[in-house]
């Protein structure tokens, strides 16, 4: 998109720690707050209005500005954290790498019995197996935390704008822009986003001023490759070049898989997504692969074909799956493919 | 400096999460790696061989990856933190906010006398007073991080290259860049560099790329004002600039502290500077005020004349004192010496 994602800061400018004093997230910068709204109302997957933008150094900060800001200060225990297996990897390890008298992890919410105030962590799309989710626990003192980092076209089809309490979202599974580190909270209530604000201040003092600044530029294009759509190549808009790419390797997958029968691959529903009004079937950022047989380490037996994945075990379930990206460099990909089609069943 | 410290960052380019993977510290960018190694080497305040650099969300982040890092996962105890008050009012509150079973505030250094292993910071020149530091509590068991934010030669005479274990520098005192959220640590050991590393992509999974590579840009500019020194205004060297402010700042402070008799500074012995040969009083970031005679709250007695200060109470100390930062606009530090000299005695 040349100029129009580039961004230019001079030595002189974005100095100070301040953003916009005037906004209760200080270090939030207008520019990119207004980048966010926008992209929201044309995908049409969240509602910002009465909603407060908390800016975050990626969804993995904010993740744990909300264990900070819903755990209470001075409870005699620490309050439980549960999320449906398979659940995300990092959840248990950010939950509990500084051990904090705050919070603790608390595993597979299908299986939390314990009375008392918890939060849920509900991720939907999914990571890692792409199901579209929904609260499992449903207790009355539950608090929600929506993470809808994959809640975007190119990988699901959008089905209503989202509207709870706290979601959260990153740039690096919207754009891709991984190393720019930054995500979005959207948060109802203000005391609660005035102690994920705290949690900030204290961690990072603020979040990187030119990330925003270039985050801005960069979802500003976005939303823009919608403002002048004639289908030709050059001005192909944003999510669309997204979608397709998604397609093209989820078919590949899938005939790899079909070829190779030594593993399956979850079945989505088709949907219609109400922001291309095309009807199609889920194709996630990442491929969650069971092996089929008597394969019980699937991470082992893969990686003896040189296929490096991540166990069923951090994800609290079964090792005979596994998690794989389906968001590597395009060589890397077809490597992939080429090597799950020619596995067959080694003799024991 | 205009195009000299202007950074251009294409919506294509630094997208991955990575940015070096064959360096131990996997997200730092080379380029600012180098631009802090020649910056120490001109300026001759730190040695960086034989020290990982460790790039962080500022040193506020890089603190918290130390307590980290030097904290045995598996004590029966938290690790005790010290430091000698006057310290940083944020040691505590960034110790103990999480409320963690790894590491605990045990205050200020003078006072401790615990058996077993202990963190040291020290913090040189020190926050708030600007005053150079040793490790006063000086046991076998005791772990070193020098905080040398403000080792920087507008500020200080560089007496010699720092050559600790553990050293913390950040862009924001340095060239005044807060809002780019970049701090770096010179690290001997490579196993605590490791465990740092680890606390980062816990954190935050790195640090901004785009902050990085302008950082880089702003530091090599820094440098380079040194290439071809004439002593005319336009291209005067950046520390130059730095030191003819604060020297400014710091004899209309004076002036106006020696016209009011309500206060005093602290006074600091005169020292030569190894990178400029200038013989020069320390002219810190922050005034380290003490209220005189019967004033016992000068944090509320400076409010009523209109001056925001911190309270000595949030560093360790007496009330007398409070702490202003030296670094304010023009504008605002000229308003402050004002309200300071016009200032007598209130009737009690």
């Amino acid at each position: 998109m040349g100029e129009k994602s580039t961004i230019v800061i001079s030595g002189h400018q974005s100095i100070s720690y301040f953003s916009d004093v005037r906004n209760l997230c200080w270090f939030l910068e207008p520019e990119f707050a207004n980048s966010v709204v926008r992209l929201h109302k044309l995908v049409g997957n969240a509602i910002t209005e009465d909603h407060h933008i908390v800016v975050g150094t990626g969804s993995t900060q904010l993740f744990q500005a909300v264990l900070y800001a819903l755990s209470p200060p001075n409870a005699s225990e620490p309050m439980n954290v549960v999320s449906a297996a398979p659940f995300y990897s990092s959840y248990p390890l950010l939950t509990d790498y500084l051990k904090s008298a705050l919070y603790k992890w608390a595993g597979d919410a299908y299986e939390f019995s314990k009375d008392g105030p918890y939060i849920e962590l509900v991720t939907s799309p999914n990571n890692p197996d792409g199901f579209t989710r929904e609260p499992v626990v449903r207790r009355t003192k539950g608090l929600l935390v929506h993470d809808l980092a994959y809640y975007w076209p190119q990988y699901t089809p959008i089905s209503f704008p989202a509207d709870h309490d706290i979601m959260l979202f990153t740039v690096s599974k919207s754009t891709g822009h991984a190393g720019i580190r930054l995500g979005w909270a959207l948060v109802k209530d203000r005391e609660i986003a005035k102690k994920m604000i705290n949690f900030i201040e204290l961690n990072t003092i603020g979040v990187s001023r030119d990330s925003q600044l270039r985050a801005a530029k960069i979802l500003q294009a976005v939303s823009e490759s919608y403002d002048h759509v004639d289908n030709s190549k050059e001005t192909e808009p944003f999510f669309e070049y997204g979608y397709n790419i998604m397609a093209k390797r989820w078919k590949q997958l899938r005939a790899a898989v079909n070829k190779s029968k030594l593993f399956s691959l979850p079945d989505f529903p088709p949907g219609t997504c109400t922001f291309t009004g095309r009807t199609f079937e889920s194709q996630p950022a990442f491929a969650w692969l069971k092996c089929e047989g008597e394969i019980e380490d699937c991470e082992s037996f893969l990686r003896r074909h040189k296929i490096w994945t991540r166990g069923g075990k951090y994800f609290g379930v079964s090792s005979k799956y596994v998690r794989i990206s389906t968001l590597s460099r395009d060589e890397t990909f077809d490597l992939f493919t080429e090597r799950l089609s020619a596995m067959v069943l080694e003799s024991p």
